[in-house]
């Protein structure tokens, strides 16, 4: 079949907005009309060629909802008419990760998902005869696309797809890491670094267990209105404080986070998140993704001391069994996404989105077809 | 009163055994006859000069075990007789720490202790009118020492003093890396760097706890049988090993190590420790101490994927709960502490002690009184 999407072709170049060829579902793999996708930093990393592992052409896109339209041979838990959001994170509920209770990077298509391939070693889509690549196993800037069954979340029928599409990725990845990865609990007090659309999310997610006091801290004041909205406490902004900025958060929050979290993927301020966490247990989390071969340090004192450092991915949730229940939080008003979503285009308008997330104007845009 | 003592007089200097004065106890506090004592690579360390917080003239010593013979006033939980345990990290029950469930850091007495002073500020060693400092809130290496009555552990009196003194150290620390603060769980796979007396110990814990494989990593071959004595059921030599150790290390536990354990205090091997430890879930645990100023560092890859970096100080055991308990273990002969017990050596010969450690041939000298 034929279906429109926007084709990464070059690093560092506008997606081209093309027709391109879908193969049908394969065995074991369904066959999704995309109806909404969110625009992340991860799909500007690849584009943008920083990312060693970019692979062009590709079709972008990890952040989406949609229907089942078809499904391929021995495919029992989906079926035409299904909503779902796809899962850059599968869960296949049989690998050694998805049975051990303790993580949720899922490995069973690891291998080809990282190659820009479908399981079988084969791209569905393709362009003048020549495959184009897919990318994080989801390619939701593509109106039709193609994904493994496990690589599916099923979700309620009357989520609007234009808000749920940001639980396939920034939603659940910022509640997640609070209450997966983190396990923050009633009473806590917490430092989030960054409040983007990630940090926001970790706020929201923080003001949902009951936390005590979350500082934000962010360099632009104007992310303060919308933070303290999501249930931030405290404002920091580390150019106005004089001083070192790690004793400074040690005092207001009495000691140091007992939980913080790094939203940005500056290897700098993953170092003030952990050396602002509290002596004896402080947790501190990495959830920004740094450039390729930078690095993180600190003195073991840091360690020793009662410290922990700790990192997550898709905030520690099992697409399949978790992100359902988010939705549903969503559904329930116990969550906040419509006030996050600051901007919403049309699919001809996707680089443009872009554009917005360049230049710090959107938390986060979506893409409706 | 006067006491035998062996005196750190300057760094890099032997011990020097003199009789001391020493007051008696004040309120709150406990005289303690000193029976045995162990010898600890941080006595060492202060010994030396390389501690930066080192202080001169100075009682060491932090691994004893004795009796009560006098106390102070408003001492509740101890009478004369009673068999102790001195701890240098104490257990006040009251701070926040001791009531946080999350720690076992005491802050009670921590800004007077690091001062190697009593909590009101005096030290109770003095030598030709001039005071003599604590060390460690413990000061050991004196036949009688006094202490605050939360700084010492209450044992059973048919502990033999010349083996459990370890367990004010690093027995404690060795298992209690493993229990408190990895939380190791049966049928686990575990790597240890360094098979000195905390490397051992960390191996008996794992032991203890039903670990599946128990990988020793140690530069020096000799260390194998005593090892495997202890528990361990690989041995890897690094400098035998073609290529980098660390994919090796993954290899040989399937994947990496559930858990692993740095006991050396090189900020190299806690990167190797930290990145063959198993992606998605894997703990790495910070034991040995490392030189003043030195940093450890990754690529936050590693954390992001699932590792957590944590680090553990006396083996997160609460002195005066968790003690005893390992005082008991060894009376019903769940632990070994005989075998690691080397040397014992009567007092006079204490700087012999130090020289056997220095060049390696012991695993612990004990000194008795």
């Amino acid at each position: 079949m034929k279906t429109r999407a926007a084709v990464a072709r070059k690093a560092g170049e506008k997606l081209s907005l093309e027709t391109v060829d879908l193969e049908g579902p394969h065995e074991g793999e369904v066959l999704v009309e995309i109806k909404a996708t969110g625009i992340c930093h991860t799909d500007e990393f690849t584009l943008s060629g920083a990312d060693p592992e970019g692979l062009f052409p590709s079709i972008l896109g990890h952040e989406g909802a949609g229907v089942v339209v078809d499904v391929g041979a021995n495919v029992t838990s989906l079926k035409k008419g299904d909503h779902v959001i796809p899962l850059y994170t599968p869960e296949c509920r049989q690998c050694e990760y998805c049975l051990s209770r303790k993580s949720n990077l899922c490995v069973a298509i690891r291998a080809t998902q990282g190659k820009g391939v479908m399981p079988d070693g084969s791209s569905r889509f393709s362009s003048g005869g020549q495959p184009v690549y897919h990318y994080m196993g989801t390619s939701t800037f593509s109106n039709f696309t193609v994904l493994p069954e496990i690589a599916l979340a099923k979700i309620r029928q009357d989520a609007p797809f234009d808000k749920v599409c940001y639980i396939g990725c920034g939603v659940t990845t910022g509640i997640g890491a609070v209450i997966n990865t983190a396990k923050a609990e009633a009473g806590c007090r917490a430092i989030v670094f960054g409040l983007g659309g990630i940090g926001l999310n970790v706020i929201q997610g923080l003001r949902m267990i009951g936390a005590e006091q979350i500082v934000g801290v962010d360099l632009n004041p104007g992310r303060k209105p919308m933070a303290e909205k999501f249930g931030m406490t405290h404002f920091v902004n580390p150019s106005e404080v004089q001083g070192d900025l790690v004793p400074y958060l040690v005092d207001l929050t009495r000691g140091g986070g007992d939980y913080t979290f790094e939203c940005i993927g500056n290897t700098k301020v993953m170092r003030q998140a952990l050396e602002c966490a509290h002596r004896g247990w402080g947790k501190s989390v990495i959830i920004g993704v740094a450039g390729a071969g930078q690095e993180i340090a600190t003195r073991p004192f840091q360690l020793v001391t009662g410290r922990t450092w700790m990192g997550t991915a898709f905030g520690g949730a099992r697409g399949r069994t978790d992100v359902p229940k988010i939705v549903d939080w969503y559904m329930e008003r116990r969550i906040n996404i419509d006030d996050l979503i600051t901007h919403v285009l049309p699919f001809e308008q996707i680089n443009e989105g872009f554009d917005l997330m360049r230049r710090g104007e959107s938390i986060r845009s979506v893409v409706v077809y």
